[in-house]
Order: structure tokens, then sequence, then C-alpha cells
């Protein structure tokens, strides 16, 4: 598949609903039509590929995650997660097993939103987060409408039956690359995933006065840029936890005039701020306002939040089979919060939802030198497979 | 002559050898033969307008400044000096007084630098601190050659009569606007300049390691905003001084990849530091290096000197001249540094040398709101007068 919009040593570019996203989805549905799985799409090119064994009846397990990738990124981020599913699908049809009900490997259409922003459109659309008709004008940068490239996508699959938005599912279960460090650090090859963090974005606009850096005594400065330093530093301290759940990060910083040898008269930068527990995001978020502007004197200072997401914790049940099915397997597990947003943050308010994360190597994703072993993707898709045989058979 | 070139409410675009600054030299040449001065142009277009009664003999007092501006400044910077300085002369002339030594108003070419880089070059080129050949390349962003434009300019003015670079001068005194909110801020209408401060540029590159914003946890980040914050502060810190001499300025900073959702990779930042006295500026510098490395671990750190310009000390035979005129006219004065360069920098290797200060409201410079009030302006030339009267006469 990562040769597939091959990019780099070893990263692909395969960005939503382009040519290459197409021959990714001719070849997993080339896969599927092997193993008998039924092709569905819906209108917003969500592949469903349906194994549903004699006996098996009712709304089914979904598993699975996206395969469109950054500009420039890593060939295991979402694919991973399609082509984990697909291997359990093919374990649970080996084997024999007796199911309840279906499980369908779902290919999430757009979820990094690289080309067509925002991303998650697949299951945003799925959810009834958002609507379809609301991404249809969107353009890339060619100009070319999603309306469009969403259309020659689905042409190219005509196999594949249309099947209505967002029909019921029993659960659903995403397996991931971790895109953090903290399994590697932690020793542990299995992520039981309690639930994915919210995050708070601001705009801090800092105005100071452009003044002579020769002339002007530094009692007499309204310096925009050593306010914004002060009042980085200032959250930066308050936000520091013992337990290190906090993410605070300062990543966009512009100056203005952006001269040597004159005092900035505006800084404006931003912050993302995340935290997985719902109360503790809204505090520490409240407090920011205060704290900049206090450090920030005699600068003026605004603080405009800019996006909102609430924390999403995962069912207890869905968790406890993860780690059931990792302590089966022997494999040691860590319980932990999703740093990064997923496709699963929207289909946790359709149908009872878990991830399960393995480790990636040195926390390097969207970039082609992301790395995941091939025993540690083995592990995952081993647990996932336990997952959904208990989640189908139940 | 704010009229040439006027800009904004009441500035002026009067870039070094444009139309703008023939058309200004062509009227200060026409002021200059009304009043029967002698007109004299070196070979990069410094101008000299000699007033040489009966009697007065040897090497002239020069007394002048710049006449050419930055893009959109003010009407006073540079100019200022040219004017008062011909004003001194035609009152030295209108009083009849004896003189032992020719006055030359002088108008030095292309100070601000903003057309042609480097800045200075008439005074630079004058006082043999730079050669004029070094400057004939250098194309403006039109891709003009300063050697066609500067040719243009001699041309225009044909009744100079042409000197050698570099003649011996008597002793310099130039008078400014402040453009800095000291004097305003003290309640004095004279600076008594005692000399320029010296000025070191770095620039200082952080290195840490891009990651996102969501999976990575603080203790696990190499965040080159964060360090350059750090290293910031502690510098500001280390370089607080009571009497407020140090200045410090961060100007320039820019960071990447510059995404709101990714821990910056690489900061790059600018240091402007000055101090008017050699030996401590030498000594701030030299801890830079080492207070940026500790506060910016874990990133690495590169600190690289990019300019450097040490401190001048006006002659005390000079200043005490200033003061005296200021004492004797009833001006209260203020002895202080000059923060930003001046001609009078390159002049006072050349002869004894001085400046005098008016001040600046509110500190605003290279902008068309500079300003400084008429009695301002006029006391000034009254003290210029005073001081060039005593100088050809002493």
């Amino acid at each position: 598949m990562a040769s597939i919009g091959a990019c780099g040593l070893s990263g692909v570019n395969r960005q939503a609903f382009s040519d290459e996203d197409v021959q990714a989805r001719k070849l997993l549905v080339k896969w599927a039509s092997e193993l008998g799985l039924r092709i569905f799409s819906d209108a917003i090119g969500n592949l469903f590929l349906r194994y549903e064994p004699k006996g098996s009846t009712g709304a089914p397990v979904l598993s699975g995650s996206h395969m469109d990738s950054q500009p420039c990124g890593g060939r295991f981020d979402g694919t991973y997660g399609v082509l984990a599913a697909l291997e359990a699908v093919t374990a649970l049809h080996a084997s024999g097993a007796q199911l309840r009900r279906p499980v369908d490997v779902v290919c999430w259409s757009n979820e990094e939103g690289s080309r067509f922003a925002p991303g998650a459109m697949g299951s945003m659309v799925f959810t009834g987060t958002r609507s379809l008709e609301e991404f249809l004008d969107i353009r890339d940068r060619a100009g070319i409408y999603l309306r469009d490239a969403l259309g020659q996508t689905l042409d190219a699959i005509p196999q594949a039956q249309r099947c209505p938005i967002g029909f019921s599912a029993y659960a659903y279960v995403e397996v991931h690359i971790e895109q953090g460090a903290v399994l590697e650090q932690a020793g542990k090859r299995i992520g039981v995933v309690t639930g994915i963090q919210g995050c708070r974005w601001f705009e801090v606009e800092v105005t100071g006065e452009a003044r002579h850096a020769g002339t002007t005594p530094m009692r007499a400065r309204k310096d925009a840029l050593q306010s914004a330093v002060r009042m980085i530093l200032a959250l930066r301290e308050h936000f520091a936890d013992a337990q290190d759940h906090v993410r605070f990060t300062v990543g966009r910083f512009d100056t203005l005039p952006n001269s040597p040898n004159t005092v900035p008269e505006h800084v404006r930068f931003t912050i993302d701020l995340r935290h997985p527990e719902d109360a503790e995001l809204a505090r520490l978020a409240g407090s920011i306002c205060s704290i900049a502007q206090t450090a920030g004197a005699p600068c003026g200072v605004t603080v405009r939040a800019t996006f909102v997401c609430d924390p999403v914790q995962f069912r207890k049940r869905i968790t406890q089979h993860v780690a059931d099915a990792a302590g089966a397997l022997g494999l040691e597990a860590l319980h932990m919060p999703s740093g990064a947003f997923h496709d699963a943050m929207f289909l946790a308010a359709h149908c009872p939802t878990g991830m399960i994360f393995v480790p990636s190597a040195r926390g390097i994703s969207h970039h082609p030198d992301e790395y995941t072993a091939s025993a540690d993707l083995a592990a995952g898709a081993r647990v996932l497979a336990e997952v959904l045989q208990k989640l189908a058979t139940e």
C-alpha cells in the first residue's frame, strides 16, 4: 500500500480524493473482494468492507481508520488501522469463528484535511456532526471543488454499493500508531486508549510601540516581544503539572515589524492547550487571559479563543476488552489518553468506541521518518482481532 | 524643504541619489548661493557650502548632517541639522562677526542607506573609513547602480566645484533630533551629546525537534520556542542596570515551522545590544553565549556575532562649548550619549567632533509622525550658532 504515492525514503503523499487516494482505495477493494467481503460506500466516500458470515445479523462492529495522508506523511498514520482491521477480518474468516454480528472494515474519507480542510470529514459526516453539503464547495489550492474530486473518487469504485450516511453500528474500534513517544519510553507495546484529550486554541495579540532600538531606554519601552516572552513563561509555569498531563504549545509566533533594530510593536502568537479532563482543561483555559494581561503589561493584550474541542472518554466496556485482549496475548499495556485527534473522536458519540495504540519510534509522525516495528504492528492487529471477535460474538 | 518628496501627512520620501534628493540639493544650493556661499562637492556627492568671510583662513569648521530620508521617514531627521547649520551661518553673516576660519555647511550623502546599503556612505568615504570604489557597484532594488545614480546627482549641480575627498577640518558639530524620548521625559531642551553608544548585533539560532503538539508530553519536548523564551528572559535579567544605560532589543524572531499544533523545531532571533562604554559593552556581549546556552537547554544553541560598532566619545572641548552655549542662552541641557548612529560617529576619528540634540516628541523617528516643536528647533540652531562662532574665532 505504501508504494502508492511513495514520497521520500519511506513516506507517502496520498491526499484525500487524489489519484493516489483512488489507487489506494482500488487496492483495498481488490483485497476485500478476494476475501469475499461486501463493499459499500456512502456519499462522502467512506468505504465499508463487510464480513458477514452465516448467522451474523444486525448492526455491524466497525473497525478501521483512514488511508489519506499529509502532503509528505508517514506510511502508518491511518493506513495501519485500515489494514490491521482487514488482517483481523482475514483471521476471523480463516478461523471460521461463529459471529453474532457482521464486522465492517471501514476507511474514513479525508481524515487529514491537508488538501480539503477540515479533517475528519468522513467520520464527521457519518456521525452527523457536520453535513455533507457544508463541504461540497470547498476548494483545494488548485481550485478544484471537493464536490468534483469526491465524485471522481466514488465513480472509480463502481462495484461499491451506495449505503446511507450514518447507519447503526454495534461498536467502533480503531487501532492507530501513537504518534507520540509515551509507549516507547514506557517500554510497553499496547496502549489501551482511555479517550482523546480536549483541545483549546487561542490567539494572543500583544500591542506595544515601535521604537528605535538605539535611542529608547528600556524603561521607556512598550516592547511587544518582551511582553510576549514574559507571558509565555508565566503560562508555562502556571501549566506545569507533576503528572505531565497538560500540553501547552506556542507553535506560531509572528513579530512586527521584525527588524533587528526596532523595538517590536506587535506580536501575535497561538496557544494550543490540551488536557484529557474536561473540568481541568476549562480551568486552565480560563486562567490564560488574566495571566497574559498581568505578565504582558505595559503592552496591550487581547486573547481570543479560536477553537474548542472537548475531551472524549471512551466506553469502559471497550477499554476493558482491549486490556483483556492484551493481557491474554501476554502483551504489556499502558492505559493512556490519545494526544492526537482521530476519527474515533466523532464515532464515540455514535456508538461504543475504543482505540488501541502501538508505539511510534521517537514519537515521529506526519513525516516520512514515521516508523513502527513490524512486531508492534502485528501485536496491535492481534489485540484488535481478539477485541473484534469478542464484540461480534458477545 | 519638506515639500520635496512629501509623504503621508508630514513625512518625506527622499532616498539617496533619487530625483527628490537632487531637488533638495538644488534648493539648498540656491539658498547657499543667495548667501554668497562657495559650493563644493566631492566624488561621493557630499556638498560643502563654505562661508569664508575676509580674514578667515585654513581648515574650516564643519557643521551639517544629511538630507536623504527613510522610504517614508520624518522631515526632521538629518535635514534639520543641515538647515540649522545654514541658519547659523546666515546669522554669523548677518552679525558681521570676525572669524579666524571658514565655516562649511555640509550635507553628507546617503546617511540612511535605505536605497543603497550601508548608510553613512558620505561620512565614511570622507573620513577614509571606507573607499568610494567599494560602493560604486552597489545596486538598488530596481537594479540601478550607485555609480549611475551618484553621477546623475553630481551632474545636476554643475555649479559645485569638485573638491578632494577628506580635506582637513578644524572641528565638526552636528545638530540632530534625539530620535528618543529622553529629553522630552527629562523636560530639557538641549542634549549635550557626550558620544555615540557602541552596538553589537548577534544572531541566535535555536534547534529543537518538531513534534505533534497533542501527542508529545512537555518533558519529552525539545521546544525551540520555549528555549528561546527562557534565553531572552535570562538575558533581559542579566542586562538590567540601575542607570538604564544598557539597550537590549530582540527585534526579529522567526519560528519554524510556525504551525499552531507543531512544537517549534527552529527559532532564529536577533540581539541588538548597545552601551556607551566600550569595556562594559564588551563584557555584556561576552556573556551572551553562555547565558543563552544554559537557558536554552535541551535545545541546541548557536550565537553568531553579525555586527560590531565600538562606542565613540566626543571631544570634551566641543562638549563643553555646547554646554556653555546652552547655559549662556538660558536653555536647560542634559548630558547624554546618542542612542542612534550619526555621521558624527565617523567624523570623530577625523577631527574634534560634537553633537547637539533637540527633543523628539514621544521619541518617534523614521516615521511621518516624527515631530519637534519649532521653539526646540530654534533653540538647537541658536546653540549651534554660538558653538560655531566660538570654534571659528578661538
